[in-house]
């Protein structure tokens, strides 16, 4: 564990300050103000040039006056101090830093050459750095807030790390008020030094951390990033928010952090290849996360909603079934018992519907009691737990006719059985392993929902919210069921396949021709459409006497990309005399273009189930893999999943599963399923095709026909080459 | 205005309540507790057997007794006792009620069998009601609050109509704490008699009512609720949220209300239709109501957005782009006056980050105001306005080094301040005509929120739900430019068609067979594949002779509906030796089947984009049109969507930009678009066909192809007939 960079840097047990003062509206005086004024325990020297003492503390003027070699040392100085005296700490054994000072990267040149400046030292002392141009740090476990806000928060057990200082920051209000509470919390800045691959390999090692989010604008390190994400995921839940996708958001991003952005669908695949829960708001961030550490894992999708009205209940159990619930009908025995409840126009079926209804012992405690020990659901929605802020709103106008006693000793009574009663329900639940989670429009005034909170049962202010957040504990239950991934040692290259990039690179291609391309494929094992070139009419006959008629004969030349709108190609040709028509056209053609008569002469295959598999470079990521529906459909419908290579054969099984027209790959409509093992075979061996030959910027395999006896074959090909694409 | 049978209803100036007593623990007397308490002008005549006043308001034993006839009359008795009361009244000429009481069609037979009484009664007097089995109405024109719960409502323009009672009465504590008024809100419970047509309607026309927000769970009338919202949509904006459409939705609306519900995607198409924008959750139902009603429609989709942070930022300008907008770069000369403003480590690029700052006014006024009066955006995004919410969280820390004054007094100066200068700047931006929504997590302490919220701009807690709120508005201002709907007066049925659709019925087909059905489209001019009808080999070569090779022979028989399953299909037949093979073999086939040697012999068409068209009636809505991705895509993508007929040309080409793959009718990897006008025809000519063949259950065509010339070709066709399907 403690070989974690950030394991130090997190929980140190000394901190010295650069930038702080005795000005409270000076940001690094307000930052220090929070460290202080904790409960944190370690020792605080702030370093001032001229101030005796900063904030009740003694403060040093020169770095060699520090009373011992601090663990940690905090920047919220101007951009131009910091690299001074990170080298003055540096040389002292400081291996820690963290620059919350803005200004470097994310401002202009001077700012970039700055950041690498700060690395130089840091490299140069063996130190570690967040920032710059982040927030700071929180880690409740040793009461340390070392950033910009007051913290009311508890010890938690919900980790952050964030590309925006905001989610560590201004949030904090909203989340106390939410009752969600963090474990550790990391802003990332810039990331010069530390990044978040560092982060989330610390937050998945920490043990106070039961869950972990993520908010990502775009990721440097990505294949490292996937590794230690597969791994984390598959002891602790792991949700992102990415908003670098779109044309703005990645604008918006990069004038912030300067960080990586990429296409939103990229990070789609990233995210399921990694194992990662992707969510679409900072919501839905900080509130599954909050449901994942505190509720456990449903072990099946039977989901029992209970509600005090049809609205409420029904679109709960809409969005329920979106994420993958079912709500079963509720057996006559247990229907039965329920009638017994509730009154009679309301509803014993699932959801239950107990209609408006001042008891409120039957919905928050009798009938979910009754639906987790009947063994018929796996998990419990439960909206319209409500007693004081109705209460409170009622009273005014019925409180003349009351004659009972005032409001507040009421809503004290009432506050004190219904933390019994919520707490009795958790305590059942717990045993049986059933998620609970809640919602109710009295978010944060009703003594149900502090109830729900004191006892770990997240509260939504939305029927809709409770039941997309058990559908993310729905998704974290089948990431933790993912089958294990063999990675293979990778793939040894192919001298004829060397030797053919090598010769084309030498010949100023942007790219090999289609018959180069099937052939450095098949050279790997995969399966081509049989067929050889040609550049006379007698061997195009002759090669197709040999893998017999119908043919198809296209053009062959690298220059060639869309063939058949160049007239290139000639489909279904069914015997000798068309073939040799059609070749004296096609090399007329060529001819005109300047091309030599090389044709390609094929097998005419045919199907109607069209694949494409696409190999392409993203920054940050390196090659990466597109897989989805081929054809002419391809761009119409953009039907692709993507995934970082290498990818193991688990992890491109689970690929064939990520397009949405997956239905054509089973049996589909008379048509044998395609042969899933060799597909992602296929897939897999593309990804380390493309790591064993770095020169190969791009492969577009499409289409890759699906036989009617789900055989496949790659029916064309383009290998583009790097430095062209 | 004063037809709608609701205007009176919802603004009655006299009131009979049945049901209300001096128990406060009644749901009667809590209902009228609210309407007496209020500030209700109108009359109010409590009908009770016993007491001799109720709520202070003097009791009536009889109706006979009543000083006058009410306008309106309520009851939350128990079910048995409302029909006789209702009779009494319907005789004395009471024409309005409000059926709050449950027990009726949703609970069993017998209660519907008290709901069809209702029913008879109303009809025999004329009298039209609410409910049974909802939960009241509100008011706010006139103060008047027929619910079970306070209301601390000011007067708003945002009119609901809810098929579930609990968006009218358990939200209203939320609401307010939001700053969302209603004009009117009406529970519309079992609908036995009023139904949400009327309730559009009425807020249609009702003046106060700025923007329309519907719950459904399912529609009676589904034509009519078409033709009102169509007419409204063009003058007021219309949100809806469904939740019948799931299966778990369905069964929970239906043991609520016993509403009509229907296939998600269905509804998807009839919201667009309708011109109505469909929601996803309650909240965004709420909040987009609330910002349309507050807020001038955008008139192009250049987005500022103006953020404190550049994760909102992001996040905001992720989901406005999904949602339709662009961020426009600003021109340099606006960037440089943004520059002169802003700290030099913040970004002036769009979004403008202004990074963390104390000086509310850059972000609150100044930025807002530059980037309003530049000209170079439509619409505003604002994150991050926050002053005392953020003071309150620091004081504690910083206070003892706070030489000022006390955090109330400055936070009295700092709510002065900020509702001067949110004044200013909505006051700019309603000259400009330009929307702003903001974001902030601290929605509801902050005197940035509260000013915001008195000057009628919605706030949201998170950047995402801003943007979506804005999309909201981008969707309506797009409805508003929808082009007229030309309705013709339907198509007359031709005699031949009705010939063969009664011939097949007394014959007991279930389905006209395939060349029937292609010439019963023919009749209504849509483009069939040209072919005929074959008994025996030389009628076949005949056909073929006049329409040329290739050729396609199909075994004709309403009975085969898997054709090529079944061996009765082959495809381009070269010439006539081949068409008589295939002849004699499909021939054979039939004579199997024991059907007679009935072969239809058409040209055979190509083309690989395929489409399907297809009618079905839906339960409250009647013929429905899908129109999609067809061929052997139809299961696997599922990519179609629904209307309702009859359709007018202008709806029916809205339709065609109404699937996923509308790519694909475009100009196409060298093919031609598709003739659009003539596909809105066919389209709705099947739509007409449906209407003027009630026999016709269902119309399937698939594939209706597109050539590469861009035409359309009729290639298989089913008709099935009604009490068959």
């Amino acid at each position: 564990m403690s070989e974690n960079p950030l394991s130090l840097l997190m929980s140190p047990r000394s901190i010295a300050f650069v930038g702080a003062s005795n000005n409270p509206l000076k940001m690094g005086t307000m930052q220090a103000v929070n460290i202080v004024n904790g409960n944190f325990k370690g020792a605080f020297y702030p370093l001032h040039p001229t101030e005796k003492t900063v904030l009740g503390h003694p403060a040093f003027a020169k770095v060699a006056d520090l009373p011992e070699v601090p663990d940690l040392v905090i920047f919220v100085s101007p951009a131009p101090t910091v690299a001074p005296y990170l080298e003055e700490l540096g040389k002292i054994g400081v291996k820690r830093a963290i620059v919350i000072t803005a200004g470097f990267r994310e401002m202009d040149e001077a700012g970039a050459r700055r950041e690498d400046e700060l690395n130089a030292i840091a490299s140069r002392y063996q130190m570690r750095f967040l920032g710059p141009n982040c927030i700071g740090i929180i880690n409740t476990e040793i009461s340390l807030n070392a950033t910009v806000v007051h913290m009311q928060q508890n010890k938690g057990s919900l980790g952050l790390a964030s590309q925006s200082g905001t989610y560590v920051t201004q949030t904090l209000g909203y989340l106390h008020k939410k009752g969600i509470c963090f474990s550790k919390a990391i802003s990332l800045g810039n990331e010069a030094n530390l990044n978040i691959c560092d982060a989330l390999e610390y937050l998945g090692e920490d043990e106070q951390t039961r869950a972990i989010i993520l908010y990502i604008e775009g990721i440097r390190e990505g294949r490292r990033f996937i590794d230690i994400a597969q791994r984390v995921s598959r002891r602790k839940p792991i949700l992102a928010q990415y908003s670098g996708g779109s044309q703005a958001g990645a604008k918006a991003g990069k004038s912030h952090t300067g960080a990586m952005a990429g296409p939103d669908v990229l990070y789609d695949g990233i995210f399921a290849q990694a194992g990662i829960i992707r969510v679409d708001t900072i919501e839905d961030l900080f509130a599954h996360g909050w449901a994942l550490a505190k509720q456990p894992l449903p072990r099946g999708n039977r989901l029992g909603v209970i509600t005090n009205s049809g609205g409420p209940g029904a679109a709960a159990s809409h969005h329920a079934e979106i994420s993958g619930f079912r709500l079963p009908t509720l057996s006559g025995n247990l229907q039965n018992k329920l009638r017994q409840l509730i009154p009679a126009h309301a509803s014993a079926a699932n959801p239950v519907d107990v209609t408006f209804h001042l008891d409120v012992n039957l919905i928050a405690k009798e009938i979910p009691l009754l639906l987790a020990n009947s063994g018929e659901v796996d998990a419990l929605i439960l909206h319209g737990a409500m007693q004081t802020a109705f209460l409170e709103q009622a009273f005014p106008q019925v409180s003349s006719l009351h004659k009972g006693e005032p409001l507040e000793k009421l809503i004290a009574k009432y506050e004190k059985h219904s933390q019994e009663l919520v707490a009795d329900l958790a305590e059942a639940l717990k045993r049986h392993g059933i998620p609970l989670v809640a919602s109710t429009f009295f978010e944060y005034n009703d003594n149900f929902s502090a109830a729900f909170r004191q006892a770990n049962i997240p509260v939504f202010d939305a029927p809709e919210k409770a039941a997309r957040a058990l559908g993310s504990l729905w998704k974290y239950a089948n990431i933790r069921q993912r089958a294990p991934f063999a990675h293979t040692n990778g793939l040894t290259s192919q001298p004829e396949a060397t030797a053919m990039v090598a010769a084309a690179r030498q010949n100023g291609q942007s790219a090999l021709d289609e018959f180069s391309a099937k052939r450095l494929l098949a050279l790997y094992g995969l399966p081509i459409v049989p067929g050889n070139i040609a550049s006379n009419k007698g061997q195009a006959c002759a090669i197709a006497t040999k893998i017999g008629y119908p043919i198809v004969a296209k053009g062959c030349s690298w220059r060639a990309l869309h063939k058949s709108e160049l007239g290139l190609v000639a489909l279904d040709i069914a015997n000798e005399r068309e073939l040799k028509a059609a070749f004296a056209k096609i090399a007329a053609r060529l001819e005109q273009m300047g091309e030599s008569p090389r044709l390609v002469i094929e097998k005419m295959v045919s199907g109607s189930r069209e694949l494409m598999l696409g190999m392409t470079r993203f920054a940050g990521f390196g090659a990466c893999l597109s897989f989805g529906l081929g054809g002419v459909f391809t761009e119409a419908l953009q039907d692709i999943t993507f995934r970082c290579a290498p990818l193991s054969l688990a992890e491109a099984l689970e690929m064939l599963d990520g397009i949405r027209s997956y239905k054509l790959l089973g049996d589909y409509r008379g048509m044998a399923a395609v042969k899933r093992e060799e597909l992602a075979r296929i897939i897999s061996t593309v990804g380390e095709i493309a790591l064993a030959h770095p020169e190969i910027a791009e492969i577009d395999i499409n289409p890759l026909l699906i036989g009617a006896d789900g055989s496949l074959t790659v029916v064309d090909a383009l290998v583009v080459l790097e430095n062209y694409s």
